[in-house]
């Protein structure tokens, strides 16, 4: 009873420390903005994290990493087409955006943007989330050569969080929907590459 | 003489101000940070920028961002094909990123992820800086149609902006090779489009 009601309530300091870091980093999510955001007593927060800042950033990126995986799998598994699995994953980011009133971005992005060097904990922990959706993604684009298949996989991450950033700065989905066009051509062209039989059996189907 | 030293002494303070916001955003730029980093004294920060941080930060991105203009200018210039332009581009990023040990980024992206909403000027300042930077990207590729044109310049500032996040999480210039080899592709192929005759030249004489 007391496990599940401190595990509760350390699961809400970690979702109140990934909403201020999706707004403004880590440095918006100081201890007291925690208290303060989750309504926790400060000495639970001690309690939790006995490491402090630095434990609680890495286990909130942890956790937030894991909540975007199901996110991306949900997205790319919605579709079927290589164009269609990029349009579907960037219009779900865009309407993030639009949501958050252009106030929110990825936790990840923003806290790697406010690392200290004494922080190194957090950075492995962005490090690892942007490498586990790299990943993801990856496995769901056809395409035959791995290197290839990988680098098309960060691009799309980068579009992600370079979409972000200016997404914000401009208060505009522009970024999203050009990333996604570009993006969606490359996946077809791949697939399309990989498969010149099946291309042609489409075209010819029209 | 005193109006000189004042204008050195100002532009100290915005070079302070750019140096600790590459690294850390708008909360890594205090003004206790910048008395310290620069060297000034308290009273002349506010001397000069009476209405403070909003004011400082927002003079501090236009100074950065006419810098930033003239590397682009510079690394776009110095090639002539479409992809080799791409290139020299993004070799300029990766050496900036190592060179600053993974630790800095893009002034502008670093501080959009820290914004308030009462830091309005502040976001205006760093969306003209993108207008901008993407305005003078588009200028260098020869693409017809201007819609596409832009598309491509808006691209590559987001995989510009999403490399830099990426680089500094996984301390890697993987994230600014494989956006570069991706968006070279993509300007030859459209160069191409634009001038089959040219292409077909250019294949005939290798």
């Amino acid at each position: 009873m007391t496990t599940t009601k401190g595990a509760a309530s350390k699961e809400r300091m970690l979702d109140a420390a990934i909403a201020l870091m999706r707004h403004g980093g880590l440095a918006a999510a100081g201890m007291n903005e925690i208290v303060a955001a989750s309504g926790a007593p400060k000495g639970s927060l001690y309690h939790f994290f006995p490491e402090g800042k630095r434990q609680l950033a890495s286990e909130a990126l942890g956790r937030y990493a894991g909540r975007i995986h199901a996110n991306l799998e949900a997205s790319l598994a919605s579709a079927r087409t290589p164009g269609s699995k990029v349009r579907a994953l960037f219009r779900g980011l865009e309407r993030r955006l639009v949501e958050a009133g252009y106030g929110q971005s990825c936790a990840v992005g923003a806290v790697t943007l406010d690392l200290d060097e004494d922080l190194e904990p957090v950075r492995l922990a962005a490090g690892a989330a942007f490498d586990d959706w790299r990943a993801l993604i990856a496995r769901h684009f056809d395409i035959p050569d791995r290197a290839r298949r990988d680098a098309f996989a960060g691009l799309v991450l980068t579009a992600i969080q370079g979409g972000y950033v200016r997404g914000r700065a401009e208060r505009s989905v522009r970024p999203f929907r050009e990333a996604a066009a570009w993006l969606a051509e490359i996946a077809e062209r791949e697939a399309g590459a990989a498969s010149p039989v099946r291309r042609s059996t489409r075209r010819n189907l029209r």
